[in-house]
Formats: structure tokens, C-alpha cells, sequence
């Protein structure tokens, strides 16, 4: 293992291993701790790898440890990669007030343009170039990927593939932050990330994009009815409504009685992750 | 739902509902909180209850997060209830010195009968007698039981199993306390709790009890061979030998490169999870 790369725990896994690394990443201009859990099949050969991002607080940690993930990816031998959610640290400045929806844990997976947030709040360059780099480089880990994430880790795997078909076998999204431009969570990251200037905070929402989309790359998209976000951050109906207009393909599971918790995502988890192995072991 | 138990959350969970309640509880002489996952079967007939118990620091939210079991106890129509490890409050005395192996977080599933501790550390009671009659009271479960546990928690349902194979139709373990009486922690605690004569120990120590076990409940323990605690703490090969020198029927499975965390648990919980249904749901 390159020394670039700390390794700060490691667990097995259903036969498997789930380890937590630390490294220095340009595009953050900070430290960062990544998570990837290796199927056994790795053990004798190169496996796919799926890209989780996560939602808003989070670390690496929330999904390797709440949604039970790696029964099935032990079973269709596909590999996990989970980022943090933002730069960290003390050199990266958070949110003035401490609010919980901004800055540390919040880093909405894109580039800042906006001072003081565009020298660490580069996610987007971090989860579609660098982090791949870094594992393919350090890892028995193919070239074949695909992304999934929660709300605000939806709305980045959905940007992701929007703006990257080509690198992505398929995508998924729990509970996205549908439409950021148009809802309380989303404006407040963009208008300090990106700045006021809306054509900007268009290249980051996937209701937006989708019109843009060249190859297109279908979206599963699964929500919970009973989640308090979801009338007023989610809004997966301007999604619905936006892939419609563009004749987009997407798959919105609506799911009556789930909510935004981690329960929500274990209980379908093995959905996902048969998409993904779908697209990433073609028949 | 009676008035004495007042929910705390709700979640849709594979289909069913895990939900946490507070209520008094006389044993614990205390506010207590727990969890109950009620899988779809519930809601047309009663379905028997896994108790699990949880090791040192736990609540009831560790395993209800971490193990993965919902998806499985779905499939079986298994409910599982999940206490916490100890009295807890402001009323309740704590380790003099603040750590984390006694005290709050560490019940360790006895009575106490020395001061001050007797007055609320009662799990034993809590955790045998007035929780399961909580439980069938108020929710769609049968009287059949059955108990299991994670280190601090696998000591707990191979003691309550010991003492009360009557009461329940299986038992299993993950990395118990297997010799209480014999390791740092279990010293610790059994002297503060129990104060220092020894033959009182021996009623809480599941290599000691398993001489004196009348109707013989078959063990299960899985246990991690890379386990942080095997050697010092958790000392399979001493239930290994009292086992085989009572004729007492004992499972012991060596987990190559397992450790201790809830990545061990939740690689083998499918199996224990059957094992139970198989003694609760009999052909």
C-alpha cells in the first residue's frame, strides 16, 4: 500500500473487508478520510466499485455501519466506496453560525466558485476524479463504476452521472435533493458556494440537467412517503416532471410509510445494489 | 397503546415497524427506554420475540442500526426486542471514576446486592421478567422467546438461558463474557455489584452455571479469532471445557479474522436469526 494512504481501520465483513482510509487530496486542499469495503471476490479478482454518497451530517461511517449493504455486495462481489461528505478540519471554514446544513458535513458535491469556500468545497472534483483515481490505483478494483447516495448524497450521485454518463454503469438515489435550486437547503448552499447568479446553480441540479443529459443514463430514484423533507427539500415530482419534458428515463418508487432514516435505505438496499451489479456485470 | 409507555420513534423497517419506547420500570426502579422491531407478519397474527442483549456502552440503538436484522427477522416473523444495558438518569449512581466497563452502559444483566448500586441495577429482573410481560401485554407478540447477546449482552442471554430454559427456546451468543468471575471486567463489576464473596459470583457466570442446568438449552456462540478481547476478556475455551465436563450441549464457532465490532455481528446475525426460528417456529 502507498504510504499516501493511512489506514485507519479495518473490519471483516462477510467474508469480505470494510477499511477506512486517510489521505491528503489535492482537490480538497485538505485531509480526508475515505471508506471502501472490499467483496471477497476481490480477493481473486478485479471487482466494479459503487459510489455511495451520503446526506448531510454524515461521514463515511453512516452507511458502512446502518444500511447493511454488504450481505448483497458480498454476494454480486461488488465493491463499495464511501466519501465524506465535505472537506474537514481545521483550516476549512464552516458554517458562520454552525448550522448543521452548511459547510462541515455539507459539501453539496460540487466546486465552489465563491470565497472562502472554493479553496476546500471541491466534492465534485474530489468523487468523480480523484477518489476513483485513488482506488483504482490502490485497489483490486475495476474501471467499471457506478454512484448511488442519499438526499443530499442523491442529489450528488444524480449531478454525478448527469454530468458524467460515460464514467457511470448506472446510478441510483435514495430520497434526493431533487431540484436544490428550489428548495431552503439547496439556496443556501448555492448561493454561497456558487453565488447569486442562477445560471450557475443550474449546472448542479438534476432537474435541470436532465435536459441536458446526452447519453442517458436511466435514474432509480426511491422515496419514502412519510418523510418530513419531502414536501419541502426532496421534491421528486420537479424530477419526474423535468425527465417527462426531456423523455428521460426514470424509475420513482414511491415507498408508503418510510421515512428519511437509515431504515428506509437498508430496507432497499439490495434493490439498488442489484441495479448496479446489473449494469456492472452485463449478461 | 397504554399511557405508560410513550413512543419515541417509528420507523418502516422491511416492511414492519421498529419503535422505541420509554417507560418506568419497577425492576430498574427508573425511566428505561427500549426497542421493538415487529416484523409484517405482526399485523396478522402474534409472532414470538428474539430478546437481545447488548455489551458495554450499548443502548438499544446499536443493534437495531448496525446488525442488519430486520431483513431477515421479516423474513422469518421474528419480532425483536432490544433493552438497554443498564439503568440509567441522573438518579442512578454511575462508576465513581467515570469509566465506561461499569455503571451506566454496564449492567451486566444481574441483581445487585450490595449498596448503592442494589437500589437500580436489577436488569437480570428487568430484562427476564418484567420486560417480557411489558411486551406481550401491549404488542402482537406470543409468549415464546427466545434470547441472545454481544459480549457484555451474550454473558446476559447465556446466564438468563441457564438460570431459565423454561422461559425461552433458544439461546446464542456473539463474543460473550464467557467466565465472568475470571476476566478484568467481570471483576469489576461483580465485586462492586455483588460485593467480594465468590460463591455469589457464581450464579452470574455462565461456565459455573452450566454444571447446574437443569433442562439443557443448546448454546450457540460465535466468536471473533481476531477479536481485541478474546484472550484477556471473553475466554471461550474456559464454557469450552465446562461444557465438555458437564456434557452440556455447546456450539463454539471459531470466526477466522473476525473482531469484536458490529461488522462481525452482522456477518453471521442471518444464521443465529435461523437458528432461533427453527426452536421458535418448530416443524
Amino acid at each position: 500500500m502507498d504510504a499516501s494512504l493511512e489506514l485507519v481501520a479495518s473490519n471483516k465483513s462477510f467474508g469480505g473487508w470494510h477499511k477506512r482510509y486517510r489521505h491528503r487530496s489535492a482537490s480538497l486542499n485538505a485531509e480526508a478520510v475515505f471508506a471502501i469495503y472490499l467483496p471477497p471476490q476481490a480477493q481473486s479478482q478485479p471487482v466494479p466499485v459503487l459510489y455511495w454518497l451520503s446526506g448531510l451530517t454524515c461521514s463515511d461511517e453512516n452507511f458502512m455501519q446502518k444500511a447493511g449493504a454488504q450481505r448483497i455486495a458480498a454476494e454480486l462481489g461488488v465493491a463499495i466506496v464511501a466519501p465524506d461528505t465535505s472537506p474537514r478540519g481545521a483550516e476549512v471554514p464552516g458554517d458562520p453560525d454552525g448550522a448543521w446544513d452548511f459547510g462541515h458535513g455539507a459539501g453539496f458535491y460540487l466546486n465552489a466558485s465563491e470565497a472562502p469556500w472554493h479553496r476546500h468545497y471541491r466534492m465534485y472534483d474530489y468523487v468523480v476524479d480523484e477518489l476513483p483515481a485513488l482506488v483504482e490505483a490502490h485497489f483490486p478494483v475495476s474501471a467499471l463504476r457506478s454512484v448511488s447516495g442519499h438526499s443530499m448524497g442523491g442529489h450528488g450521485a444524480l449531478v454525478c452521472a448527469l454530468r458524467n454518463p460515460g464514467r457511470y454503469r448506472s446510478v441510483s438515489a435514495f430520497a434526493p435533493i431533487c431540484n436544490p435550486s428550489d428548495c431552503p437547503w439547496g439556496q443556501k448552499a448555492f448561493s454561497r458556494y456558487l453565488g447569486n447568479d442562477r445560471r450557475k446553480w443550474s449546472e448542479w441540479d438534476a432537474s435541470e440537467l436532465v435536459a441536458k443529459a446526452g447519453e442517458r443514463l436511466p435514474l432509480l430514484v426511491d422515496q419514502g412517503e412519510q418523510d418530513g423533507f419531502l414536501a419541502e427539500q426532496l421534491k421528486p415530482r420537479a424530477l419526474e416532471a423535468a425527465c417527462a419534458a426531456a423523455r428521460h428515463p426514470l424509475t420513482l418508487r414511491l415507498q408508503p410509510g418510510y421515512d428519511h432514516s437509515y431504515f428506509f435505505i437498508a430496507s432497499f438496499i439490495d434493490d439498488h445494489l442489484r441495479h448496479h451489479a446489473g449494469a456492472l456485470y452485463p449478461r
